[in-house]
């Protein structure tokens, strides 16, 4: 099977290099099969590429690309933390989706699957995930999105 | 023990049909002895059963009645994780609640109620869980809650 | 090493009295190795010691605080899971943090470093955890944070 690397590429992408957490905590940990991923922003070139509130200005197109842009910076941590081997990744067992929104705003699930379109697309069938995604008052730097995830690894 | 269908049939209620989801994700996954279900909304009949916010129109009553939905919801995919067996959840370890609202609204423990009464009176002990419950700006479809669940298996 | 209630009292801190909960849920869970800890509030002497939201009137240290107090909370049904020894924590895996802030608040993460710095503190490395860090339109009985925490242990 072609690594996660190899479609990422053929989609024209790429990990990012991860993102140093803000203050006093890690990206990730593994405990145990579970590998925990810190919420992500959607940064991009050392900022973050989407700000700003569905509902309020911002498009869900735009929504959509954040979360995209979100995962793929879990990506980057999960990459770190495997050692730099994707193919460590059993399974995508959940996203969290975070979507910065006017309280009028309800189309959170065509934002959020902008993460996990681009999951499935690189992981196939392992990565299927469980997910939550709920509209918020506002994200940390004024993000439009943030991404947590949990993944089985072997 | 009584079984859970049993209770549920004693107190006039039965396990939905469950929802497919509306994206491109999965409704449950099982990893080793752990059983996360997605986000589950207050769906009834193919439709959202409670809408709006509290705080601004809906009543606590009402979020009540939304939490107690998505939390039969929540049952559905279990159900169906388990292969029609509910008899297999040893354990509910953690319901996230998130509630719809306006920024002055505080009651959010009691809307939250109709899910972990529920999950009690049908679970007993083993029903007893952690739960984490916040107020949202908004959630998918306009729904006044969501309830996301995390069960030990066996 | 010191223990974790050592470091405490230099800080001129203490475990507080685990707050019940106030529905029909419970406190925390041990789930093989992983103990869940419901989201807590910045409760002290019974009350919620820090209120309102970031942005209408709390300051960042104030809600640093609350994000503090709320962790010391953590710490409390954490000791009462751990039969009284919070030795038996191998590793702070996961925080999360809600914080009560208005649409154009966007420093959550230096009030949510009020939990982090201080499980740093007391922790090590093994209090070095991956976290997720959200605002919220509203908490439960209009706290300003809500800290919920997944810890494994021994």
């Amino acid at each position: 099977m072609e690594s996660i690397e190899a479609r990422l590429k053929a989609l024209g992408l790429q990990v990012p290099e991860p993102v140093a957490p803000v203050a006093n905590y890690v990206p990730f940990i593994i405990a145990g099969s579970l590998l925990f991923v810190s919420g992500q922003l959607p940064m991009r070139d050392g900022q973050i590429a989407v700000t700003g509130k569905l509902g309020a200005g911002v498009t869900i197109a735009e929504a959509r690309e954040a979360c995209r842009i979100a995962f793929l910076n879990v990506l980057a941590q999960a990459k770190l933390a495997c050692g730099g081997d994707l193919g460590r990744i059993a399974r995508v067992v959940r996203l969290g989706g975070f979507i910065a929104c006017t309280p009028d705003f309800t189309q959170h699930a065509l934002a959020m699957n902008g993460a996990s379109d681009l999951c499935v697309e690189l992981f196939g069938e392992a990565g299927r995930h469980t997910r939550t995604t709920i509209g918020v008052a506002s994200l940390p730097a004024d993000a439009t999105a943030e991404v947590e995830a949990l993944f089985l690894v072997h």
